[in-house]
């Protein structure tokens, strides 16, 4: 296991895979241009079961470079180990969609890859838990604006407004501000001029809190 | 009353309160499905009853844990009375869609009943003040563009600038850039070159205080 | 001179202007409805000349209340002076949008009388100096810009790009990122598919540069 | 030498510069304007030449008043001197846009005239690599939704995801919010109701990644 140890943390073998990683990528992008595909997809097809294999074997030589408990206690291990195992597990031709999303996903793994990446992605979803408090507020006003709004206007803009689904994206375009007036509520407002309240309170509601959350973790990171 | 002090603090009592809240929640999420609604209206009318009652039962063992003044004196009872108490008031047909949305924005009692989600809350309103002067400002800034707006557009057009409740809303539109310039400046700019100086310094002026209330914010969370 | 100037600083002074200053922007208000303005026009025109009246004798009082060279030392009584005088000067049918756009004006008097805004805005100018070189920078890139975008595209896009003014305009318009693909980049993309390199870095630079002009401000401000 | 380094960094010579740094600016804004472009061309073709053998003189000189090794260490100096022969290298009918374009640019050589325009450039690009890592991480992000969207949309909305260059430029519009929903996600939504996770998840994404390299700057900044 020491060995195993040594080989997987060396230099030469992390290089290895970030090219690999890298071959994945420009496999997948080029795959994208139909002309190229269609020509050589059987090319495209053995390369991308060779490199299924090489990453399934540093898989498996990772998992015997450690004990079973500390393998699993990285997250990063678990998503790698998913996103292998799901390669290996949707062939056919039911899941050509599926397979075809999850070897660019695959690429992905250079953050688990690169540890300069891996802290960082580490960092930022580690700010997620402090703004738990924000967010589920913000959860809260989101639910009932999509509740009052699905009640108030699914008659009369089912395109927006007809679920309860709906609504949610919905008010999510609004506080991206995209559209928020000149697409959603001016033509609403045609049925009924009070309906600026709606639209108004959920922006200032919306992007108060936003803003807060903003604010919240640029204050915490100052403080550290 | 210390007994009933004790039993309104007790970590059930408010276990129960929250698990009253989430079914309010789920019940008016259920109602916005029209096909269900209509099927088993007769349920939701009795399920929201008894929901009404048992929150009123809670708000009423609140009152006599503590002292009047003290009770008063906190502002989320009053929010919590005031919402209990309108679901009493507005019974009948006339009322319907008012009746609907207290019923949604009982949700919000999840703020009031959470303690910290109420601390969360307590400290984004108590930022607000500090902010007076500069939102002072801004009123006059929004009032003076909005009384020229109207004066100099009312008769070109008048969807944006008919009057002066609408034209603030149309400045409202401005300051959060949805098809300021696309929507509403170039098809106005036809009329006359100029008009560009109303807009451009309506955007500059409105996002320069938005921007220096954002700062002000910043700022005063960092110095403590 | 001595008494003159109790009288000025007196509170009941102060409230008196604010008074007249609220009556001004009231009025102005009104007047934006033209059912009302048509039938009451005269009463309008006493009461705007009543005030104009009071308002100066209020800023010949200060004039007096204090030296030649400390009242002209204080830009916000320039400001007074010019927006009063004009209200002088500008009579007559020739120059009616004129007259009524500096009546609006007057209502920013309520800036130079209330010393909490006073001090707020006189703070807010204050960090426009200290931008003065990123503003430059911003101004540089901008110009260069114009010229490039006139130079290419005003032949294909003349609503846009017809000349040095409109560019300017048309990039105003783009760092607000309002519909600067959906609008303008996409349209002009059927004529030459590199058009995007134009528009891309001029959305990278100028937000860039207002980013650093945001962080700018910030610093300078926690330093404080 | 040393006499030629003094009057390079004499006040005298750098205002010269700036002088027609600001000439050249003036120059090629007159040239936008068709009508007096084509009366006076052959002036402009004149100044243009005396004003880039003016340049070339200036860098010339500043050249012999230092050592190579120290005159090429300065990246401005590179820039001088490349925007300066490219001037003389692309002479000729074939290449008119380019060398229109090229005497704009030398606008910038303000930045590199004027001392406190270079320091704050010099700061602004610096910030820059200390990003490195959320800039790769971005860049990772965003080829992996642009090769997915490409796989899923090229066929349905071939105008925004018909290659994988158009995607990324699709996929920097949606950052940009610009239309993102109404324009891009709700027409696609037309075929398949859950398109809105690609759209979505590449929102929340995008600005969370550049919601912390703002924030990552702004901490940087007040750390120093
Ligand atoms: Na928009
Ligand atoms: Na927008």
């Amino acid at each position: 296991r020491k060995r195993l140890h040594t080989i997987v943390n060396h230099k030469a073998f992390q290089a290895t895979v970030i090219i690999l990683i890298i071959a994945n990528a420009i496999l997948v992008g080029i795959e994208t241009y139909d002309s190229i595909y269609e020509n050589y997809s059987f090319f495209f097809y053995l390369a991308d079961r060779f490199l299924l294999w090489l990453f399934t074997i540093e898989i498996v030589l990772r998992f015997f470079s450690t004990s079973v408990r500390s393998f699993f206690k990285n997250g990063w291990n678990w998503f790698d180990t998913i996103i292998i195992l799901a390669g290996h597990l949707f062939t056919g031709g039911h899941f050509v969609t599926v397979l075809r999303v999850l070897r660019v996903l695959r690429v992905l793994r250079a953050i688990s890859v690169i540890p300069s990446l891996r802290r960082l992605v580490d960092a930022l979803v580690m700010t997620i838990p402090s703004l738990g408090n924000i967010l589920f507020l913000m959860g809260i006003f989101l639910y009932i604006f999509a509740v009052i709004g699905t009640m108030l206007f699914s008659g009369i803009a089912p395109e927006y407004f007809g679920n309860l689904q709906r609504t949610i994206l919905t008010l999510f375009q609004i506080v991206t501000l995209d559209s928020w007036s000149s697409g959603i509520m001016r033509p609403l407002m045609a049925y009924n001029q009070w309906i600026w309240i709606y639209f108004v309170s959920f922006v200032l509601v919306g992007t108060f809190i936003i803003f807060n959350l903003f604010i919240g973790v640029i204050v915490n990171n100052v403080e550290k």
